[in-house]
């Protein structure tokens, strides 16, 4: 068993407490009992419509009380292979998205150095840049595996050149993203022109739409999936707007006729074997959710992102 | 046709006065004309998680004035047949278990006696140990049909035996159910170790998670269900978590990814020649509730419980 | 003691039951045991802003549970002096005012007729007309103590005579208000110009401005009033935007800088010794509130014209 | 390009400035440059259970700032084709149906004579028929294409003759449809009685139920409306209630089971190449909406009506 | 500067991270440094109306990261003078109060021992009987200082001796309270009868209603107070429906026209001076609120708590 | 009367049309015939809490409808002695602060040229640095009269310069405030030193706390208002955190006990005679707003602005 295990809910009831992820230790420093970190960057100065993304990471853990150690679609007690905590959140800086990053990068540059997993709750999806940037150091680029109604590819945005939108595009400048390697799932809405999509495109991402997605079906996609990003390191990033808004009405961008819950987590679930290095879960926005229900799709997401880590540790064990 | 029949929203609004079940006479004393009555059981104590299920019978009603007497797809003007009242509410004692069942059997014991058939409100499932008692006392154990995002066959929570999560070990245990004939559909959500799903099978009970049911698809299901309940008397309890958050985020212990509202009402629809001797309805909390979409779908499940009532009096008028 | 009590709550906790006001028996057919009825007028198409009126009798009702029977500040125990039941609904006409005057006039006639007092929960404003011609048939003109952030004196709104914001004037030409005796008091906010006042004024009636009640004080105000109205019959009506919207947020026309509670229920209570034949409380709209905040402030002033009426049997009794 | 576009949001952000729908210019005065106008019939008096609709138009124009120009499911720039404006709300009049008719015609008939395609927000169903009055002034009796959850073809209702669930009886029996041509979609939930749909089918209209057009799936019911409605002129009234609750939690009559967001916009895609002369989108209510849902999903559809707009005059200039 | 200080909220900003109370340390064992602790008792099973009370301690956590060390109205920077930290939650039994007691007094009995001070965040008022227990354990009999609309001093409520509504009657038969040094404020509301203050006289108890002492002033009610509590330990428990509905929607048994938060805060900041070894803040109900408006309210009563503390700490230190 | 004025209510409902403030005409391109014009500048990238006041504009304007042309307080029919157009938003950047200055700056020096009064609606109250600047380059240094639960005058916070909590003294060291005739009134809450409140008095402001207000009583400030602004120009910085929670819940950084709206409106009414160049009303945030409470006050505020500007006009008209 993991030294940093969950409080038990047969001992303290789950409301009990400090909101952590999942009643873990709230521990901001790191030593060599963790396999992950869940660590929030409640950043949201690069949302273009809904703000308050910051407080996505205070009601991810409010409803993570909830989630039980033993995930019974994965058959697997996931903390008797691994360990981990709430390692806080990272100190971003309100309103100041360059100084953010150098944040972002400076938080999570050790955690990953030390090989151990970050899991990140955002914020808007700006944040994945500085996390990116963590993780290139030590892997280079990797393969990028995106969730999301948008491609967030554009260029620039009222002539700036960071914000939520252009986030991948200004991660493959940097070298950052595997492109080669990469693709997008999810994209749906109305756009700005023809353009949108085929630019993602153009710069070497495979992009699927929720439309084409629902066509193949999941089981289809998780093998073009699992071919597309290989066998290197991976990082999954997970925009709560993926989901239908009914799933996700916390959220900055919402697009209508989205993802269902049970797609979501088919997908997370079919992706056992794929080396990640890192993940994140983005967009959330409490003040837009009502009754958790955004909350709740994220933390269970969440959930399976700590049990794919799980299950490969289990088959290292196996091996 | 029935003696106690719907007021008639031709004659006054649909929104005039206190609500009772479907706009029926509010009467409390029993008499010979009475088919089923409904009646709430507003305990909470026995939440885990949330609380404020005791106002869940005021939700359901307030909803319930929306209902109309045809049921188009089961062809049955409901009052042709039956006739039925709102028999207000039993007088639970908050915070106090032990004491709370002797009231809910004390007050439907009658009822069945008479062999009115009572549908009950939740309340937290708690208070189906209390219907089983009243129900088992003239029919000996009967089968459960449970629709359930849990099994609710904990030993014990805090070394407590008595609380929601402990409900059907204890019935079991108390000999009121027939185990042989029961069954449980819906399960799922992360759990505290792989026996949770386990016990409830040693117990005797046939579980079928909710990926087990989407798999098999309801029409099988069903087939299922009639050939495992057979033809002796069935008790159903339907926790409104066997629906997915969205179509019931005023619950008490919302799991996401679960049944749509429409394959909730097939399953119902599909239920006729059930030999059932009593219902209920748990779980709905409506402080968690918005825009009344969970009290919708509870009250439209309570419908079909009536209309159950009346396909059965149909039939054995037919006969 | 009066035959018709509120349950009791010592014997079923108070959430339990359809929700009638204060627990009192739902019965709608009159006798003698009583002194007063409460019943609900569910009309909202005269809301010239927000509408949903149609659902306030219901929140009442549903907050009104929490009243208990002994009256601290009147220093009375309500139910060892009168008797009173919920009547259920005026069965309105949606969207037709003239039809829904003369239901409105239907029921209550044989009510007052009777010398039973009504209390009508409204419902927007329009619905008072109604209350008048019934209570004028027995009474002939009474004085109106009108509580109110507008004075409802519009000739016509959008070319058409009835609606919320002309009743007091249609009253008038109908012959149904002793204007020499009758005063509103709360007016406030923005108006069209500066006849609108004037006309209330130049109709005969005396009318105070929120500011101008304030700055004499309650006390004053109550004394100003009991000179008004003096010893004939009078007619309270009670419009829940008289209060401040932070204390009444859940109406239709909201004005800032309104009554608080404290003042409304200090109002009340000083109202023991006049001749009171008939109330209401309008304007509440629960789709607009929250934390049943209006709900609660409705009930509570409903609950003070029942001790008003109790008071005025006690007084009787102990000549 | 079209002489009125939307503001470019790359300019302003979308969230700047009165919202208007999709952000088109707001002129109330009618021109040649115009191919559809948006407008309101913020009316509500007509319901029967819920009101609120009024607020209707503003809650959709508020979401609709996310609307960009380029539809990628149809793969057209709308406005490289066509040329719209935001035209204000008719001024109906609150609580009068018979005048607020007149409005709606009186306001409609020049825009429908100029040959502009009217969308008309509602407002409750019941203005559905001032619009057709408009309508058939030019082109007579124009087929029906409704989603709906209700027929609206009772003969009264409180023995009155106008009001959302009569609408289109009242609009057969002025020979406004041709019903041989018309038909409705998504009828559902418990009824009256079994004459509820029967009389629908006896006026002359095809009727399917939500079960129906989910048996037989979307693509071949498109096939059934092609067929059905032919070559003339066509009339879409489309009342939000068509979707299900968790969609559409805010609308007047809600009824469990009904479409999903994805059915519905792939219903109203395969619309194409019919001749349209009008739409609406009926019975949004936002006070019982949360998150923007309902808001959300009315202006996609309202954006879909947008571009069939656009598609037909592209198919024009192709020819 | 003690050892135990918030985080700082110019290194990262207060919405980062877990939330702990005033961003304290989370730390769950005992030490020497700790002047006092914050620690919840998560129990709801005592309440009487709504339920929910057992998120209490989150939300109030929640709002906490606002709070800044520097308190101008009693000019002294906190944390100069003391040091606490949050303690996390004690470990209640959820529906059984016989067994939380227990919990609680087991939890608390060694911070008491230890001198340091428990500020207990509730959970309902039942909860203070665990409190008292523990600290009378150490200080014998303590005077009671409560603010709070109702005095909580029946005998049984559905024939039980324990829940929110006896717990000063149960600690008074205990021997927990020092009668003649003990008092309660704010009583209000409607209520059973007129004994259910007497009862609370006759006990010994010295009870102050709402208008009594809105009619005395804060300022003569404080001298009152301190005059009565003299110069022994004293428990502070701070009801939150002390509290007018406006400022405190989010509660179970919400009484209108209470104390402003104006008046709230002057009566805490004048008790400088007195000795008090305990303080608890209850009955916070946030599925009612919105807007956080009760947690900020909480919050910074809890917050005027600890400033009291300081106080006492400093007035030592300057001796 | 002025040639721009509010539609007419009586013509159509207030209720129809997008929404402008106050149904104002909405028109970009300013004239000689507008004395003032209300716009917005949705920027909230400066909220060092919650976010989201980039939707304060559309909220005040929602609401502000209801505002009718006749103030009855200060006996004046506005539009009688001016006219004034919904000018739109100015085009902030999200997420960029300098250039959202540029922005503001270059959209308002226009305005502010022709000798326009502009008032605008935020966003976060770090918008007012780029209306000083906008202003200063016509009048050179202005008075400050600012309404504000917080000073803003940090030197930086994250160690940044420019934020809502630095405004005011980034504008005295730009030079655009005369700070012998400046002053602040409302500052409360709990600091992060006592130097918080020194500071701004060293920069030269007059600084009185919500107490200080309270006790000296609005007449008295108002004097001490008249005294210190004189009769040069002056800008108002009306921040809606100056009131109490409960009358402005919506808003970002919320301080228990402050101003209720009374008082507000009695400062502002208050006000005549003095030479303002400008206003502006921040921080309303609608997301957590409800029953557009927050909203109603704001726009009264602004309506009480435009107010200030006909008396001013008036009075130069009867000189």
């Amino acid at each position: 068993m993991g030294k940093y295990q969950p409080k038990d809910s047969f001992q303290s009831p789950r409301f009990c407490g400090p909101r952590t992820f999942m009643r873990l230790p709230y521990i901001e420093k790191l030593d060599e009992h963790m396999d992950f970190i869940i660590t929030g960057a409640p950043f949201d100065s690069g949302q273009s419509f809904r703000t308050g993304a910051r407080f996505g990471p205070e009601a991810i853990r409010d409803f993570s009380i909830l989630l039980r150690p033993y995930n019974p679609e994965q058959d697997i007690n996931i903390f008797d292979y691994i360990s981990g905590v709430d390692y806080g959140d990272i100190p971003v800086v309100p309103g100041y998205i360059t100084e953010t990053y150098q944040k972002i990068e400076a938080s999570l540059a050790p955690v990953v150095e030390q090989g151990i997993i970050p899991i990140v709750l955002g914020g808007d999806h700006s944040i994945t840049l500085g996390e990116l940037r963590a993780i290139a150091k030590k892997y280079g680029p990797v393969a990028l595996l995106q969730f999301d109604a948008h491609s967030d590819t554009w260029d620039s945005y009222f002539e700036q050149k960071y914000n939520h939108g252009t986030v991948f595009r200004r991660a493959i400048e940097e070298g950052l993203l595997d492109v080669s390697r990469s693709l997008q799932i999810g994209m749906r809405g109305s756009l700005y022109g023809i353009e949108d999509l085929q630019d993602a495109r153009k710069l070497g991402l495979e992009v699927y739409t929720t439309n084409q997605y629902k066509q193949a079906g999941v089981k289809k996609m998780l093998e073009v999936i699992h071919q597309r990003v290989g066998t290197g390191p991976v990082f999954l990033s997970f925009d709560i707007d993926f989901l239908d808004p009914v799933y996700a009405p916390g959220t900055g961008t919402p697009e209508v006729a989205g993802a269902s819950i049970d797609d979501a987590l088919e997908f997370v679930r079919g992706l056992g074997g794929i080396h990640f290095v890192g993940f994140d879960l983005v967009e959330v926005l409490p003040a837009y959710d009502h009754g958790q229900i955004t909350a709740a799709a994220a933390a269970n997401i969440v959930y399976e992102f700590v049990t794919l880590i799980a299950l490969q540790k289990r088959a290292k064990l196996q091996q």
